[in-house]
């Protein structure tokens, strides 16, 4: 139904004058809602994400690369004050990351990650045991009068991959499903692993020199049992429990049962992650892998979508609050001055450490330099490290201060930055 | 992979062993997410409000009703304690009616919601003024002793009819695009706008019942056009720009485009209803009134889904979380002594003033009975209503006093618990 433009610019002009009217006379009234300003940032952020994915994408650039800048423009212009410290903001970026690695999760079986298993565990070995000696040896090069712990602890910031964006360039460029995805989801579990084992250590080393070694052992191996002992229990499990769970399920007579018992079964397992000390992104995947194709038949049969389906829009919904946020987190006034030069060589470091996974590709058929270049990404776990580092003291002085806080945020971003283009590059070559 | 029995067990006990060792000799590591606890309370809501939904419907009830109970279990046996005062949870569900009233919107067009226009104010005129009559005389007879403002003001509280159990119910019996269902969701916008005006006439009234003639009358007719004006604006420049804005929108080079710009619409829309003092769900609703399929269209050729598909997730997550949490918050115990008489003639005015609503349909081949079945349900309105009376008073005593909360929740309570009864009963005569 089409209007004449006058019946429209008369209809706009009597809107316009009754809502003149209306805000003359009548105060705010107390029926406005406390979601409003939530529901303005969260539309602020969808159309921040897809404008700067769309610029990314036309320079032939990852659209991911574009949400970040897009976030760095907004954090760093100011544009939008106040969104990078949303506690309900955050709570949407956290829950959007566990339900990505809940849907690459999704994306693989148990069996094609346990035949690539050793590939993971020798991948994830060479990248953390480069990763942390280039960055023990940059951190004393140009911080030379910090304390050793200080070096230890910039090394092992650099360890851990995030899987999150190199996850997200992965699907974006349709290679979710490769041999090479489940290498490098696989041996970013392990990854996460070494990493809390080595924060673990060197915390427990740094808060107390003398008495370090046993406790630091002690806890290294429990965390180390932990995991194991989750993801055996979780995969064993669930595989043996989780198909007669759907199987009810589908007798449930009720709309949305397969996306609630999906999402009630990931959630399950990233808090049953998170409360013994893992990260909860451990139980997200753990349960995407458990759940397979077969799990959706029953609904499928009659109609509905596979979950996999039914968690695509939650995930398109809340992973560009997650990388946004990223960006307007990084503040680029930070690296003037002397961070630059650590900054530089730290991201040096993490770059060229990751290279060495390459080595520990021993799957046949597994291209060694897609691995290697999506193994770079650092995130999360990273920023761990920085935040307990500038709580934790040696000899009455910060392990972590403020440059070396900027240097790490800087870090993350150059090789976050980076991945998409390597990646895209190592895929096409 | 079926592995025999064997090895399973064998895995299990490895896995609880290396569990328990673990667990002995690390302390929780600093990497616990601070979503796991938020992770949990969703996985328990969607497990109860699944099963509740099912015995709902093995009882020939509406799921809905069942997801009431769920929370109502959950919320007075003490099964899941702060669940009800969570403010994340709060969020998401206030996030999850503001997306199910842009789903709501979806299903109708700007046109069909014109031809039913004159019925729909009719239907809210009627029910309204008799609801208001009703609970007036209700609150007279019982608390006798108390100020006139409080007949007044517990009358206004059950006016306004909350579409979302309506809408939810018409929707599970596959009635969400009929004729009533335009007209009721129609009517409860023009009841929504009645019962603010009664709120700001009657508040100003017993603030300074000297003066208040002249600032009620103010008030209610700015607010009556200022939601005028934003529903005229929202409408006209909504139908000239958005399909504009999709078609560019299907240039964009990024992947989840259609949803990521329909919800920046639909929160956009939400958020200025909510900072000119009106209710989000009145600009949800309108920015799903503007988008018809015709603006998926360009997705939908390059074979992605429409709109609607993509948001129906979205509200199958979230809305579950909205009716366990109103279930939740309903505190069975306030119901003794003096308040159940209050309670049950509040509940009878409310539902009694409503079936007025069937001399208000005007609309050829629309069912009177079921238009003022889906009338009946009260919500989050007279929730503020209840609110705000306990923070007024006259002469010195609150307006609604505890007794009086307790009823006005319990009426809330008692209305949803009838609808779906009463609206597949009307439907299916």
């Amino acid at each position: 139904m089409k209007r004449p433009a006058s019946t429209t610019l008369a209809a706009i002009v009597a809107g316009v004058i009754l809502l003149v009217t209306g805000s003359l006379v009548a105060p705010s009234s107390g029926a406005a809602d406390a979601v409003g300003p939530l529901l303005l940032s969260l539309a602020v952020i969808l159309a921040a994400a897809k404008l700067g994915g769309h610029m990314a994408a036309r320079l032939g650039q990852a659209p991911v690369l574009g949400e970040l800048l897009a976030g760095v423009l907004i954090g760093n212009l100011g544009l939008w004050p106040g969104l990078g410290a949303d506690p309900v903001v955050d709570v949407f970026a956290r829950l959007g990351v566990v339900l990505l690695m809940f849907e690459v999760g999704l994306d693989s079986t148990v069996s094609e990650l346990l035949r690539v298993g050793r590939s993971a565990v020798l991948v994830a070995l060479c990248g953390t045991i480069a990763s942390f000696g280039l960055g023990w040896c940059a951190s004393r090069a140009l911080l030379p009068s910090a304390p050793a712990a200080t070096h230890v602890f910039l090394g092992a910031a650099i360890t851990a991959t995030s899987v999150g964006i190199s996850a997200r360039t992965l699907k974006d460029l349709g290679a979710a499903g490769s041999a090479e995805a489940r290498v490098i989801l696989g041996a970013a579990v392990v990854d996460d692993v070494f990493a809390l084992v080595v924060l673990a250590v060197v915390g427990a080393w740094a808060a107390n020199p003398a008495a370090a070694g046993a406790i630091a052992w002690g806890q290294a191996g429990g965390l180390v049992a932990k995991t194991l002992g989750f993801l055996t229990l979780a995969l064993v499990v669930g595989r043996q429990v989780t198909p007669r769970g759907f199987q009810l399920a589908v007798r449930l007579r009720t709309s949305g049962a397969l996306l609630a018992v999906g999402l009630a079964f990931c959630f399950s397992l990233a808090w049953a992650a998170g409360a013994i000390g893992l990260a909860p992104l451990v139980g997200a995947f753990a349960a995407g892998l458990v759940l397979e194709d077969s799990h959706s038949a029953g609904f499928v049969e009659r109609g509905e979508r596979p979950l996999a389906d039914l968690v695509s829009p939650l995930t398109s919904f809340l992973i560009p609050v997650f990388f946004v946020l990223i960006g307007i987190r990084t503040d680029l006034h930070a690296l003037g001055g002397g961070v630059l030069g650590l900054a530089s060589a730290l991201s040096a470091a993490a770059i060229l450490g990751k290279l060495a996974c390459a080595l520990g590709v021993v799957t046949p058929g597994t291209r060694r330099t897609v691995v290697a270049a999506a193994m770079i990404p650092r995130g999360e776990v990273s920023l761990i490290f920085a935040a307990v580092g500038t709580s934790l003291t040696a000899g009455g002085v910060p392990l972590i201060d403020a440059q070396g806080y900027s240097a790490i945020v800087a870090m993350v971003f150059a090789t976050t930055l980076v991945t998409p283009a390597a990646l895209r590059w190592a895929i096409r070559r």
